[in-house]
């Protein structure tokens, strides 16, 4: 039988692709260990007009604890693909080069490099693996989120992804990526409980199904949680259910917390609904929607047909970000010993050097973004790469996830308006900087001019 | 700073949705505790003729070992949701049901009963969350794989996704579903360690960047391993790649194990690159395939185009099952203390009772599945529900994943023909006994009239 939970804190390293440690095993031979400089960027798709970052403070907790044990090591062994000498040197392994990042929180577009790692080659090619799936589905899950909340309006968005997320890691760090991009909490208790973000329930169908009675289930619920309920109304009749919990209410003399309506034509539902508990005296019920929600039903039904909804318990649609469920994202080699990389294949060509990117506001919203190179200096420009980790140690302090939120709210409100349609392909393209244009062309006439 | 892996086997009860536990409290409160009888099941999608059963191993393991902390007793407390009689029941909790399966590596069909819990109601429902978390991912990725491998032919797969995989615990259960679905092995080392499941690696386009020529490169990886190197051939120039692939092996004495094309026009490349394998003495090199891959490409690549490629690496599109990320799945209450239970609310109707599925075989294929009462009998059918944990004890042995996969590889010739087409929706719909349609009409009707 096999260990349920088949990754931990101390097997992080072998969490990784077999070439990454053949490949160092070569570096290793050969002594070829050289300063590398690594851009993670994520390529454009007319999916997304941007993007909201997220997942660096997971990144930055597995740079500064990625260790091979003595199991790992003896695993590798076995493999008989690697040498005692290079086992030696992954024992004492230890990620000692510099993480320059943009922050969690903020927009970011195509093409332009979010983390870029400065190290020697081989801890930067051991770390790319895990590097990708985190970031990759820390900022899916961000993104789809600030979309849902960019058309919710004042109705509130919880994520109740967990049961469809991919396996128990997504549920995780959907809910810690949902809460970034605006969502108020999430169902997930132990998310709320590793990171503090406020959990959120109502019930269930099969509670009322356990029950004779969907009123009798009500009643059970409510006297327990008398404060805290909100009426799941839809197992039988949505509206007869709404009825039920008013009835229920008015039994117990409690106020009623909300009704959820978890399936139908929820427009309809809810205008009805809403009818029925304000002619009870119940107007600070709220009415929270769920079942196949998205940013696009959000916007259907708060901003089309402004149906009184007051929240909406998004799943499925949010964790697995299911219309675009993969970024074409990439981590790729563009200086080594300070000479810059490139890769010619079609169609994937990358741009070369250590890199800085600028973005400069105006009017309060992003105007312009210039990659260049990491030295470069442009007037009213912010540079958004930041160091984070110097020779392994952390040199910048990470602020809480709740700060991070608030920081993510305040930065959406840079996006241009025009990028914030969903149907729309329209985005910011990076430009690329005079002195990097001109470096970066040379650089390929070289190459060209060997082959 | 967070603990960066969440999950562990210690803390996985809390990885629940809060309503599982506050509904729990109810039940608790008011003793109702029956037993209740839960049907995990996938809806119909247009999108899979068929699936490839996976993940009951996983759930197996999270069922016998589910228990509550202090930890999480004191998290639970300070929600101030819980009374301490309840938290005390947790203390004490461990799954003492029955859980009915399929056994992994069968075919299985929408709307049938692919798991069947039967145990106290609090304890059926606390599992709820985690169950169709892990075995949706396990099923999406093992009917990805068995697809890819349904129009391979002779070339062999290899799971590529890690980095693409939706984090880390998809990252674990995609590597072992797709071994299940007919890869022979994965570039993950930590599937490899944790499963038995082969490792597989080439190299990667940083590698021959990194070096000043891709000959270099090349060499330096061969001389360190002479027996086992596939050259990436695609950094610069595809078939010169080839060349230097040729030149190195030829300076060095040794043969090629293979080539790998990860861009361009790879039908044409691989004739191409083949000729000069051959023309040179290499015909024992293999030609291996990445970037985009999923089972269309492989279709056309093999069957269509007839391109002489040996194996693929199947990435992104395999992991997140791409082009269906979610499964339309669900667990439903379908009998309380032996009374049968069903949801009425429009379009999401479910089938009443404990059940069983009994399978009929025709030459070979398979002919008929009946959804049926459990106690219910047909000629020459096969139960498809197998007892795994009866009272909350592991009551059959589970096969190890080699004897799985090895299984599904034989239950895939069952699959009728017409329905490994890729492009047509052709599939069998369960048949549903007199005896259960009788009865869950008569249930219909009663809760209809009570209304």
């Amino acid at each position: 039988m096999t260990v349920n939970r088949f990754v931990n804190k101390d097997n992080m390293s072998l969490l990784t692709d077999l070439y990454e440690l053949t490949m160092a095993q070569v570096y290793f031979n050969k002594g070829i260990n050289g300063t590398a400089v690594f851009n993670f960027f994520i390529r454009p798709t007319n999916k997304r007009n941007y993007f909201l970052n997220a997942g660096l403070e997971l990144l930055v907790d597995y740079l500064l604890n990625l260790k091979f044990t003595e199991e790992d090591i003896d695993f590798l062994r076995q493999t008989g693909r690697f040498s005692e000498e290079f086992l030696e040197y992954l024992r004492n392994f230890k990620f000692t080069g510099n993480l320059y990042a943009i922050d969690e929180g903020e927009i970011v577009f195509a093409n332009e490099p979010i983390v870029q790692v400065e190290a020697p080659l081989i801890e930067a090619q051991i770390i790319e693996t895990f590097l990708i799936n985190t970031l990759q589905i820390s900022i899916l899950v961000a993104t789809k989120a600030i979309r849902c909340y960019s058309v919710a309006e004042k109705a509130i968005l919880v994520d109740f992804g967990l049961r469809r997320a991919h396996g128990t890691d997504a549920g995780m760090i959907a809910s810690r990526s949902s809460y970034i991009g605006g969502f108020v909490g999430t169902s997930n208790v132990l998310a709320g409980k590793a990171f503090g973000i406020p959990i959120y329930g109502t019930m269930a169908h099969s509670f009322i199904m356990a029950h004779d009675t969907e009123e009798k289930a009500f009643e059970d619920f409510a006297s327990v949680y008398p404060e805290n309920t909100i009426f799941l109304v839809d197992t039988y009749d949505s509206l007869e259910g709404v009825k039920n919990a008013i009835k229920v209410a008015k039994k117990l003399g409690i106020k009623i917390k909300g009704i959820r309506l978890d399936s139908g034509d929820v427009a309809t539902l809810s205008r009805e609904a809403r009818k029925l508990l304000d002619a009870n005296g119940f107007r600070d019920a709220i009415i929270f929607v769920s079942g196949g929600i998205n940013e696009y039903k959000i916007k259907e039904l708060i901003q089309d047909k402004k149906a009184p909804i007051d929240g909406f318990g998004v799943g499925t649609e949010l964790v697995t970000s299911a219309d675009l469920p993969y970024l074409d994202c990439a981590y790729k080699l563009v200086e080594y010993e300070r000479k810059p990389k490139i890769k010619l294949s079609r169609k994937k060509m990358t741009l070369p050097f250590k890199k800085q990117l600028f973005r400069i506001y105006k009017n309060g919203t992003i105007f312009k973004d210039i990659i260049g190179h990491f030295d470069e200096h442009f007037d009213d420009s912010v540079k958004m790469l930041k160091l984070y980790i110097e020779n392994g140690e952390l040199v910048r302090s990470l602020p809480s996830l709740k700060e991070i939120r608030e920081k993510a709210l305040i930065n959406f409100k840079t996006v241009p308006n025009t990028f914030k349609s969903l149907n729309q392909y329209m985005t910011l393209t990076p430009e690329i900087s005079q002195r990097l244009l001109k470096s970066a062309e040379e650089l390929k006439e070289k190459l060209r001019l060997k082959q």
